[in-house]
């Protein structure tokens, strides 16, 4: 296996962040690349979630992933395992991507031959939903052991989700979850996003959201060519 | 019940902050209150292992609650029904308190009264581990299901913890966490820090948490004596 590359990445000044997003995001569309931001918690399962779609999908698509960190690459690693191209991105202590960050990431990863990118961002429910870092999607994983209220506490990225996975569902019997009241939680913040309750450890629910990314990614080539 | 007090805080300039958090620990040695800046990510179990923390120790101590939040005041309510004076702090879309927001949280709280003040921190483990609050102490919850490789993710906030609890062990069923490789994560970043498994909800382990808090409460009242 190839070795992980790692590139150190460094902060974009804030006002800049929207216009070099969209840079970023005229540029994808140019070349056909859909980029999903991954977000969540600190082990809510991005990593597991993105190997399984990558297995899932790496038939269909050609899937890069660039894995944003503090530090580590044991993610980038993880991934390329699972048959995908991967970059790790190293924050610098940073909380979270921006546009500039993944510009450079992209130089790193040679977006041109990819269909699919997915970024992991940096495992945080708060900063990360602060900043466009040009994405096509965004996609949040709240994991069940993390309890069914945190729409109301982090609510901005709620409410920029694209889709809400509900992960770890096979673990439901150990925590006192409300689905019910998660959806409503939920509904305060985004009324119309979709929920979608999976297990990447099982695979229950999981062909849900490989449906929903095929059909996303088919209506963003469809745009693109407009 | 009172009514959760809700106070909006601003973000101190970075630079000042450091200075700030020495005059806040400063005013709190003379008035002999001990400060506990908690941490963990969204869904650690920082609310669940407070409220058991508050009614175990509620008898020896007068204890008072920040609770810091991006937004909600779910969390206030939650200790102040285990019987602990409690204010909400919302930082506005911060990831993170600084020392300027725990001063005037502290104005808020009215902190003469107290011998132990516990800060709630905002649910994420990048951003508060870069800012001193100005406490005595800093603890901060890993959840198992959150993985045994968060040391090496986040290195910083497992550098800077005084203590280190493991929790929601009696879920271990459920999650391939090995507790070993966690330990040497850990030690990497903090050679001698105490790790601690624990269940604030089954009570497991709780003890020897709360065993530890009292020995450095002890500690640091003597220290202020001196």
């Amino acid at each position: 296996m190839d070795p992980i590359r790692v590139m150190d990445v460094k902060e974009s000044i804030l006002q800049d962040n929207d216009a070099r997003a969209e840079a970023v995001r005229r540029e994808l569309r140019e070349k056909k690349v859909f980029l999903l931001n991954l977000m969540g918690s600190p082990g809510a399962g991005k990593t597991t979630t993105l190997v399984s779609t990558i297995r899932a999908l790496r038939g269909e698509f050609r899937i890069g992933v660039m894995e944003a960190d503090v530090d580590s690459d044991v993610d980038a690693r993880a991934v390329q395992e699972a048959g995908a191209e991967a970059i790790q991105l190293h924050t610098g202590g940073m909380c979270h991507l921006d546009a500039g960050m993944t510009r450079e990431g992209l130089s790193g990863l040679v977006p041109d031959g990819f269909d699919l990118i997915v970024i992991e961002n940096v495992g945080n429910l708060v900063c990360p939903a602060e900043f466009d870092v040009g994405q096509a999607k965004r996609a949040m994983i709240l994991s069940m052991p993390e309890g069914d209220d945190k729409p109301l506490k982090y609510p901005l990225m709620f409410e920029v989700a694209d889709i809400v996975l509900l992960g770890k569902i096979d673990t439901a019997a150990y925590f006192d979850f409300d689905r019910e009241a998660f959806r409503r939680n939920v509904r305060l913040r985004n009324p119309d996003v979709p929920i979608l309750p999976c297990s990447a450890r099982t695979g229950e629910g999981m062909e849900a959201w490989y449906e929903w990314l095929r059909g996303e990614i088919r209506a963003y080539r469809k745009a693109c060519e407009q």
